[in-house]
């Protein structure tokens, strides 16, 4: 995509940002107030400890103009590109004390966000050559819905719907309730606004083939051997969009994207991304004079 | 220990909750309003699927009582217990519609919460009659730290300090900015009220020497070789309190522990903490009469 | 649809609510103070006095329970029923400061939510017996985005996109970003995931059947006149979903409806609703013993 | 009045402002993303669609100073000044993603201010030339008091008591709880600080006369005739001020204005205010090179 | 006054509660959860160490009830009630971590609560007899408006303006910005409407009889030595509500309210009292079986 | 301490500035509305009416470009230093409606925190000469921890544990719970993580012999008499921290500091300060040409 998605505003996450550095300051840098005088100036440096797709520098900067909006910051490489682990990722110059107080809350955004998107690029490019895109889901960090959709986006992946509102998504209790799945589909489709998207989980092929004939826009295999997705993919590919979902993990992910389904979900990119390693380096002004 | 550190009130961690509410169900669960009856009654079980410490669930049933109030939810385990995978963590009687659009976001927060739990149990089992001691770090979620650190807690850790305001932790920068370790930590000692505990980060024996005999309540190695780890604990262990950080991780932290350092720092307890696998089933009156 | 829309959870709409109270009640109600015991118990119900559909009982029974949590609320009609001027909507009993301290905030929320249903309503039962549909539009009251969406519903429309994050709607100026109509549905169909509802806004029907062959869902007709609407309805409504908008009101709508476009957009249903007549009377205990 | 009202502070709809911009942004704006380069630079203008009483300049320009502190914001007509259809409200240039994803959330704001303002206006001049003035009511939008009010007072209104606080309205629970209306006047008036305006509720000119004696500051008639109105006025009317509320539209306002009250009160300025037709056109900027 | 105010609901003072018991639980009670098992019950009572007047016991009850809901709370003396040192306040029933969790939190706003009505309390009793009466300001703690202005009215106190907005106080640079106070006076009543109350501050006896003759409804007279207060109220008291300010305190209240002016308003009552004296003691389940 | 502590940054007291606005500013400024004109420019100058300790002034300072960002803001002393009656605390130039608008709200939190301060140093000077510090409590206004705290610290007290966090302190309940003083401290230093201060609250000597030899880090005498604290001070002063409270006040606290006791912790400098006497005036502009 030539037109990168740009990170919500501010106002989307200044709660969320205002309480991090509360939890994190408190009644203020004991440390820093016992040794750095008040006045001194320095200039740091944020660097990538590993390889990384870098995200989230927007964010990280807002937590330094918080806390003194007279540091001077700036960003080296672009939101979004891969950095290899040495890279220096960003500049800050001003009052120390400000640079050291606004640090670990910095960092914990950073992190966060590049750990995001950067373990989601590792499912994107698991299965680069293939048709299939990665999408994430809805198993984000409470409170964090917004920040962890922009970071896999990021990251390569495509936003699946971002809450309850946005997509119908029939699985078995909603089945269940109505009778089958072609019945689910139906009743769904009728009642609902034709723009929403409508997806039915599916357990068979016969259940796919109901689904796609009931006229769902998709349906969602949910740990289905792979011979199972090849031959659904086959026969509907072209019809409706095949997502596969479950127990896929970077060993099994291209296999996944070799059947033919055209979308792989993958909850982990959000709610088990390790940390992307960033740091803080005072590079001048340090030493009192 | 045997009473267990207890979930701060609902107060503290309130917003957080209603913001995960909001992001999740918006304008309406429009799946279960397109098929499931308003007034539909069942009953759910929340299962783990893989092992795990369970911690989280005042949390997760909040969720549910803030959907809808007249939801019974019943905690199965104990808080902290450890569980096998298949076992019924919690069990949920009343409006269907009410219990789905609850769902992904008690789940969420559960999963998070054991996943804290659970990850760091393994870090605490790992070095298991060694006189070590694992704690946590302030690399947590931003919006999280009350919540990741009593997650830390339950899966056995120690809480280090909370924030800026609660310990000294004089790094390289507050260091240089006095001069060297011996002075910064004298000098931290004379102006700091002596119920804070004052620790420096050392990268060599002589400055831990020097910081113990400055007066440090405890030191700091940041990524020294075990020998020097040992040489430290055995000269020092004594006299104050050593702690190891920097690059420990599942394989090496029990080689880390053996050293006699008293503590054992690692980010990764709430930086990187896989999701625990749980998930809710209907079992009762998902289908429609 | 039998199964209607479900009000989302109070967590949606808390800080709202408290704002709401907060500003109207502030340091007291002084009034109440000087001549109401404190203990005075009555019995208070609220009524139409026009011709409405009844829309957030939910909201309005908040309020009085937020105010004083013993008092005691019934509602009277179904949620989303039509009442007639002159019926019962509620019952309430207990304080009675307590009652008059939460009557208007009560009756702000009320009115303003059945007003958006009723309105919604007249639309739709103006264009009754045709296929069309009456949809929202992004034109709500800051603030109220799911209370407004909830009460279109309510009133017989159908969500439109919820927000910038939901769907893709092509204007004018994305269109000249990208140099056509034809060019821009085609760019965004390819870099925007599938399920992704993709509408474009057209002017004539030599762009609506651009976008028709370049892939959009729908096409949004904006302000064109009636029989123009009709030869694109004619030409292209098998092919994707047509809506119409722009300067329609209840002297136009069926008009519009049966030129056989499938939707009709209308901002006014929640930035012109007048509010719906409703008030609370004290029936029994207002006097003094 | 020479020296207009001013909008309150940002600090006091600051949180109003930010939960408008995430219900509307949410997870970011996915058709800009995909057709608008991030860099594209753009001018806007703002103009009236239809006449009107312009108001809310500085919050629609915090609107979009929040989304991107970088956008030039001019307003081009004073605020409270009258425009006519087709005039330039106000100019933007800056970043088009940014101003595209601003637009909606500013034009809410800026509608319904002018739109409360235009509305409240039209009742000012229906009754221009009589000495009456028309003041609001308690009848906002929940959430909306402070901005409600500002825009009924660059209308030309006079705001009326701001909540249950500020002043005393003895109403007919009141005064059943007292008594009869002389008791609760003086009752109230003995009781209550000499600084809160007393205003009884009256449905007779033996009750008006009542409330004179005892000491009212102010009558509220409630849905009387116009001749009961103007016996009362004429009586009472050097002694205390009159006011009238009740079924009063804009074709009945003059001849209440007439019967010589000094005041009429109408919840409509808020309660059913249609918005003012606002919108955004990109003048420049729009087509990519 | 005998029905005497009621304190503002929870929904108005929310924020404020939660935010303190965060700042005071942190992450939790590390000196409980080591000591008390997490399942002792107790019987606590909150006893008043000096004499006092009683307020604020629902905010008191509302923490402990956050905390933990299922603590049984009862209040002893009634609200506004002067108790005597020794008195028992409230009893509480249940978890005994909860209780200790609650403590500091509950009785920090129950001693500022109390300590503002008892404070204001010696104030209307130094001037017991005379004709004046006391009044509060705007100096309150911030944060605490509503709360503050509860506490001085349960002391025997009238409230004043709540804020900026609700009466019109015409100070030096007011009156400088006019040119004199008749006239500034004047054109504050022409501009302003009818019901607000218009005060003005003066500097001598001319400028109180042109603030008189030009229509305040009151004048303030700012640090005047008690012999010119005494003319002024001699000569204007029966005209205009006078009011005293500034310098005045415990010792020369009685003086000043002996001049004949109506009412006294003194800062100290919300910007300096000191807290009320009150403590918390466990009396039943303290000790571990 | 050369180096003085940091106030902490704005985000961590940002709602309580925007509630206190609110509060005080509601739907404006009426009495600046009607009399000054809309862009009257002065220039303000905020003095010291009485001797204090100068504290808070970024918090007011960013109380005055909340309200109006163009505002020009120069502080005169240095924060933390000792002012006289009668010195320029600081200067604002600009807008006077808006000067006047932030004029209380500014005043109200510069007069708490030079208060606090100010309290707090008459303490301290109180027992200069003596080896004793002056340490405060959570007895702080709900809402103000980090402020109070940093008031404190900037009057030259020592900031004690800042909630139920951040150090372990053993009262009468926990001692009871365990069985007596011996045993609780035994219990906690056992349990608890060796870097958590632990404070046991003594009442004879016995006691702190017993809780200083199970390993207390510091032992509080609560209510002694002058002559057991001196006891004890010689006996263990060496050997761990030896803390006064209760009963404290300016006449008695220098006796308690000649007892040998280290520390001195006083509720009053927060629960109990009084106002600092701070006035703003209008220099110049405040008259119109």
């Amino acid at each position: 995509m030539s037109a990168p998605p740009s990170l919500p505003t501010a106002a989307v996450w200044s709660d969320l940002l205002d309480t991090a550095l509360r939890e994190d300051i408190g009644t203020g840098d004991v440390t820093s107030q016992l040794t750095i005088p008040a006045d001194q100036l320095a200039t740091a440096q944020i660097e990538a400890r590993s390889d990384l797709v870098y995200c989230g520098w927007e964010v990280a900067r807002e937590v330094f103009i918080r806390v003194d909006s007279s540091l001077e910051c700036h960003c080296v490489p672009r939101e979004g590109e891969r950095v290899s682990g040495g890279s220096v990722l960003a500049k800050i110059h001003g009052n120390l004390r400000s640079i050291l107080a606004a640090e670990r809350t910095a960092l914990n955004f950073l992190g966060r966000l590049c750990g995001v998107a950067t373990h989601t690029r590792r499912f994107v490019d698991a299965i680069a050559g293939t048709s299939a895109k990665i999408v994430d889901t809805r198993k984000t960090i409470p409170g964090w819905r917004e920040l962890d959709k922009y970071a896999t986006a990021m990251g390569g992946a495509i936003n699946h719907r971002i809450g309850l509102f946005d997509a119908i998504l029939l699985k078995d209790n909603h089945i269940a309730a109505i009778g089958d799945v072609a019945a689910a589909v139906k009743t769904a489709r009728e009642r609902a606004p034709k723009h929403l998207w409508l997806q039915a989980e599916v357990e068979s092929q016969a259940d796919a083939v109901a689904a796609a004939e009931a006229g769902a826009d998709s349906i969602l295999l949910d740990n289905l051997p792979p011979d199972a997705m090849r031959e659904i993919a086959q026969r509907l590919g072209a019809r409706l969009v095949i997502e596969a979902s479950g127990g896929i993990d970077l060993d099994n992910v291209r296999a996944v994207a070799e059947t033919g389904v055209h979308r792989i979900s993958i909850g982990a990119l959000t709610h088990s991304a390790p940390v992307a390693d960033v740091a803080l380096e005072i590079c001048d002004g340090g030493v009192a004079a």
